[in-house]
Order: C-alpha cells, then sequence, then structure tokens
C-alpha cells in the first residue's frame, strides 16, 4: 500500500473548541506535507457506534493508501489500548474501544498493531489528550510513509480487538424488523436493515410486492426499490438503498423525519406477500 | 486559464454528516493534489438562491484557475442537467437549477457544458449523490487541468441555463425600496439594493442627503455611504455599500438585526430629498 | 525562522456565512501553496479575550514557522493597528486589540511590527473586512517567506501594544481563588487557576492535602494532582491540570458543568491543611 499523504478525521471534539485544530498542528508538526480532510468532528460526545457507522459508510471513498484517524476516546488516560489497524487499501488509527467493530465485521481489516513505539508519539503526551500527542503524530508518521505500520507497535489478534455489537434487524423469510438507525441533516431516515437482509425476502427473487413500514406510515416497494428521490412525488415518502447498503426512508424535497415523527430506535419492517394475493385484496375492497 | 489546484466547495450538506467528508475523499481519489477551501456548508436545505448569492459575493476572492463546486441539488437522481461553466478565470460545476443564476446575469460565465462524459464519475454512481460520485471527480479533473473543460461533454447554450429571479429594488429617481435579502452572523442586515441601484438617486450626482429607513429606524445618509462599521458610534446603526455591493445596515459593535428586529423580506427604503428642503423642515420643527 | 508554510486561523466569523472562505480564497491568492488550518470560528463575537485564550492554549503544537492569524476585530476600518508579531518559533497576524495579550505577558512574542506596506495587501481594501483584504495577503506572504516580517513596516514597542487584563486568581500561602474561566464541548471546567499559581501552595512543596472547591462540590485532591480522567471513578468530579496549564475540573464520562451546575466566573477554591491537622478533625468527627 502507497501512502497517500491524506489522512480523514472523525472526533466528537466539536468545532467550538480549538481541540481539532490543535490535533491538526501536532499532525503537521510531525509531516507539514500532510493533507487533511474532516469527516466530521459532531460525532456525540463518547457516542463510539456513532464514529464507526460514519467510518464505515465513508473510507471507502478515499484515495488507496489514506490514513483514517477516529479519536472518540472516552477511556483516554486508562489502560486501553491504541491501535493501527491494516486493511487492504487503507490505515485505521484510534483507540481499541469498538470504533472499528464495523470494518471488523466485515473483515475490511487485515491486520492490527498496538502503538506502543513513544519515539512516534509528540515530544510532550498529555493524559487527557492522545488524538493530539500520540494518535496524531502516529497517523502522521503512516500517512507520510516516514515508517511502516509495523512500526508502531506489536501485532495484536483481530480478535482480542473491541468489537461491540449493533443493533441488527431480525430476518425472516417474508418479514424484516429493524428500528431507525440515524437521522441525517436532510431529514432522511437511516434504518438497521441492510441490503443483505433485502436479499432474504422472497420479493427479491420472485415477482411479489412489498411494504415498508414506520409509525402509522407505509411505504409500497416494488420489485426493485427506487434508487433516488426524484422518482418520488415531492412530499411523498420513498423507500431506497443508500450508498452505504442501508435501506433508507425519505422524502422528495422534504424531510422524511419530520414527516414521520420518527426517533431513533422507533421500529421499520419490511413485509412482503406475493403480487397476486394483493390483487386480489385490493379487488375486494 | 491556467489551473490552479483549488476547489472551493459550497453546499447545504452541514457538517454533522460525513458527507462534505465524503465528496472531498472523492475529489482527493481523482486527484490527490487538489487544495479543498469550503466556502459554506450551511446553505439552507435546497436554497439555491442562497447558494446563488454566496457564490456570486465569494467567487472573486479566489485565485484564477480555481475551480468552485456547488452543490445544492434537490433534483438529484432525476434528468436536471450538470454543468461546467467557464467564466474568463474561474471554472464553475454544479447542477443546472439555478445557482449559477447571479453568474449568469452579470455576464461573468461566458462558456457552458453539460457533463456527460462518464469516464470521469467515479467508478460507481449513486442516485442520492452526485456530488460524490459525479461532479466532485469532474471538478478534481478540472481544477488539476487533467482534462479541459470542453472535455466533459456537450456545449450548452447560456440562455438554456436555468436562471432564477433573484428579488430587486425598485428604483425611482428619488426614491428605492428593496428588502432584507440576509442576516448573517454579526447581525448585519444584506439588502436587495444594489450600489448600482444608488447610482440611479439624484443624491449621489447632487449635494443631498439621504434617508435608510427599515421598520420604525431611520438611518441618515450623507453623500458618500458611511464605508465602515467604525465610524459610527458603537450600539448606532450604519448603512454602508459592502464588498460584495449590496447595501448593508449594520451597528458598530454591535447586531442591526437584534437592534431592529428585522426578518428576511422586511422592506427597506431609501428616499431623498435635495438638502435645503430638508433643512428649512428642520427649521420649521 | 524557517517559514512552515501553514496558516492557522482563529476568528469569530462562524461558518455560516461564507467569509472564512473568503478569506481563504485571498489568502491563496497571494500564495496558494500555504496549508490553511482552522484553529475555531466560534469565538464568541467580538470576543477578544476569548481568542487570546485559544491561541495561547494552541499555538505551541504547530510546526516552527507556522503563522497564526486571528481576526477578531470589532475595530475594522477604525486607526487601531494591524500587527505581525514574531516569536522565538513562530509569528502571529492581527489587529492591535489585545488577541496577544497572553502571549506578550508570558514573553513569548519577542518583536512586533505594524503592517503598513499596501504593496502586501490585497488589490483591492474594503473597509469592512481587513481580514481578508490586509491581514490574510500578509499573512500568506509570511507564511511562504515571500518577504521577511521586517518587510511589513515599522517595528513597534512590545509596550505600546494593547494588553487586556485577565482575570487572574489570586493567592496566598495556603488558599488560592479563582473563577470558572470557560467550559469546553465535553463539560471540562476551565479555571483562572494556573499550574504556577498552585506552586505557591504549601501542600505542593510538603506532604499534604487539599481541597478543590467550586459552587457546593469539593474535590479532594492529593499532593500530585490527578493527571487523567480515567482516574476518576465514572461519573465523579475529579481537578487536573490541562495542558495548557490550568486548574481544570472534569468528570470521567460525564459533563463537569452539568454536574456542578456552574456559570462563567463561579468562584473556584483552592485551600490546603497540613495532613496531619485534617487527620486529627477526621478521628474527631
Amino acid at each position: 500500500m502507497q501512502p497517500s499523504g491524506i489522512i480523514s478525521l472523525i472526533t466528537d471534539f466539536g468545532l467550538i473548541d480549538p481541540y481539532v485544530g490543535q490535533m491538526k498542528g501536532s499532525i503537521l508538526r510531525r509531516n507539514p506535507g500532510v493533507q487533511l480532510v474532516d469527516l466530521s468532528h459532531a460525532i456525540s460526545r463518547q457516542d463510539i457506534i456513532g464514529a464507526a457507522i460514519a467510518l464505515h459508510s465513508s473510507y471507502a471513498f478515499f484515495p488507496p493508501g489514506t490514513v483514517h484517524l477516529i479519536v472518540v476516546d472516552p477511556g483516554v488516560g486508562s489502560q486501553r489500548r491504541i491501535l493501527a489497524a491494516a486493511g487492504e487499501e487503507q490505515i485505521f488509527v484510534g483507540p481499541d474501544n469498538g470504533i472499528l467493530s464495523l470494518l471488523l465485521r466485515d473483515r475490511i481489516i487485515t491486520r492490527v498493531y498496538q502503538i506502543e513505539k513513544k519515539e512516534l508519539f509528540a515530544d510532550t503526551v498529555s493524559s487527557t489528550f492522545h488524538g493530539r500527542d500520540i494518535m496524531g503524530p502516529v497517523a502522521a508518521t503512516l500517512a507520510g510513509g516516514l515508517e511502516p505500520i509495523a512500526a508502531v507497535g506489536p501485532e495484536v489478534s483481530l480478535a482480542s480487538c473491541v468489537c461491540l455489537d449493533l443493533p441488527v434487524a431480525s430476518v425472516s423469510e417474508k418479514k424484516i424488523t429493524g428500528q431507525v438507525l440515524q437521522v441525517d441533516h436532510f431529514g432522511n431516515i437511516r434504518t438497521t436493515i441492510r441490503s443483505t437482509d433485502l436479499e432474504h425476502l422472497e420479493f427479491l427473487a420472485d415477482s411479489q410486492r412489498c411494504r415498508v413500514q414506520i409509525n402509522e406510515f407505509a411505504i409500497q416497494v416494488k420489485k426493485a426499490m427506487s434508487t433516488t428521490y426524484a422518482e418520488a412525488e415531492p412530499g411523498k415518502l420513498i423507500a431506497l438503498l443508500d450508498s452505504a447498503g442501508y435501506l433508507e426512508i425519505a422524502v422528495n424535497r422534504g424531510s422524511a423525519a419530520e414527516l414521520t415523527g420518527c426517533r431513533l430506535g422507533d421500529p421499520v419492517q419490511v413485509a412482503c406477500r406475493p403480487e397476486r394475493k394483493k390483487n386480489k385484496a385490493a379487488e375486494r375492497s
């Protein structure tokens, strides 16, 4: 893997305080040539799962050789390990607290090293800000190819890394039950239902129809899901697969979250029935 | 036009979700050498006019050869065209929905091409995020001079581009009536009245005085408008021409929006009268 | 001092309006090769002390040769001077209104020049935005080493620069009284008490104990202060010295500001007593 000189950043620091800037200063002190890209600094405080999802749905858009630095680190100063993990194309640096869970689950990460080599840290290491004093300088070293990843410390097993359970959908042949996972700035609703879950449904194999249900709102879905907001009439709910593979509920030119009044964790169902039965039912009514 | 390697960004994505970062990753995947500058990601959702104003008042401060990428794209996935437009010094990439209206009105843009060449897109193109999958990579290609602008697709006529009407001031010889266009972070009020409108007023040609009126507040203005906040006493309203050519109402070390209680769309008037009459009136009272 | 090509930015512009981006455009127009790092654009409007603290606690993390550009400038357009100041390793550019107070107090800054050389300004200089039209281009010139700092204008005395008084702690041998200075995004409380103040306390020289008091909450502190959040039980208050040398009150995995209900300016006390007396008192009770 050729280093790209690029570091992406995910933190829960917010943009009010100068912490993100301090960490960037520290990165540039090690390697003034790196290019820094903010993915999000608005992860909820100490929301490890939120950081894991942001990373998982974003890393693949970056060039090979990118280092992704994820600092959501409630255990800073404790004995928790700090890791540098290598995938086939990219590197991930962060505390061993579950932020890599989704990458581990999907076998994106193939090797993990425990960061220990003090020569790679900043000259002074505080106990309260390892993003700036340890992880940033190490990420800068790796992004510039100044050292190989194996130089950061001993290799550790994938199985030893903290891996959190994410809420998953429960799947049967005719029904999938998930929940609201995230709501974005546009009011689009990301659910815990994945495209791989939907493959279990008959309707994708056969000519059937199905229905996505959220609160009291139902969306009729054809065999092939909508793929674009603009397919729907403005103001109407639509279900589609987002580019990270999650079932998403949206409104063309509107906010699905406002329309449905949904909250995080609200149940979402996808249910299927054969097309003929549905037509009969329709004739009857 | 020599490419500058710089891309400015205007979106309505906000900074909570990782969308801006994903788009930047995709840009760097095409061209890791570009420099990325955020102009604003806080355009109100789907506010095409707001994006058009931000672009129009900002582009000229960038180096020649800059590519400005504007992604406020409620029609993503529909048949709306995606454009690459060239001015004398700069390039503009975005959907054909009116975001270029002010540049077209002021004849800043001289040639427009419809982006169609799939080889310039990302390897995978989603239906919901063309900023990341189409416009970003094309902007990266143009910013690096990897391809000339004519390579993106066929040239289209300026007249065929969507051009939205902006609220404009109504102008007579003695009076201009406009409205509140924007309020900024400092509480400065930008109005729809332009410096070119004021040229119609007699007072600029002759020795007269005029009065700017907003809600129940009146500001006496001398022949030459104030040019700096600090000219006014702290806490007092002042009218001046901002650097983008709009009549602005401000308060030295305070918020004009708070003081006047104004809202977007509130009427603003500039009225003129000969200096002598005014003095007489003053004597009488 | 070798120029690093890096400019850090502190402003009160916010991230809604395109002002930060315009200033960056103007910087890149002068010098397209500089690397720009945001420290904070969320300084409260016209909060010069807030900017001074952010700068003072952040500058040292950047590479030698960095130019720090601080634009909190309520006096824009007035006769206030604009300064370029040199420390041993770094350069500071901003208005002469007190933003350099802490660096002057701590003798970080050794030479100051008044920016006057119009050839270094942007081609057009507005009266309302000198960050974009004067300070930005000058910072770009200095960051790239295009001109030496002495080229910006005449040297002025350190004593002539505006230096604001910051709230300081009052110190006696057994007691320090300070106040709440800032609260960060995590709810950590920064106080006006500095590590140098604590050196006056006997307990640091001798084997004693002391107590940090904020509102009705008391924190028992051992001779060596805690150095990490994780040392405390989750949910418990802890006092530590932050990496900028301020006494900080925090909660492991929680918000000290929420727990104590403190506000800016609330009193904070550190009181000491000999260990033996304390033990006796403990026995008695």
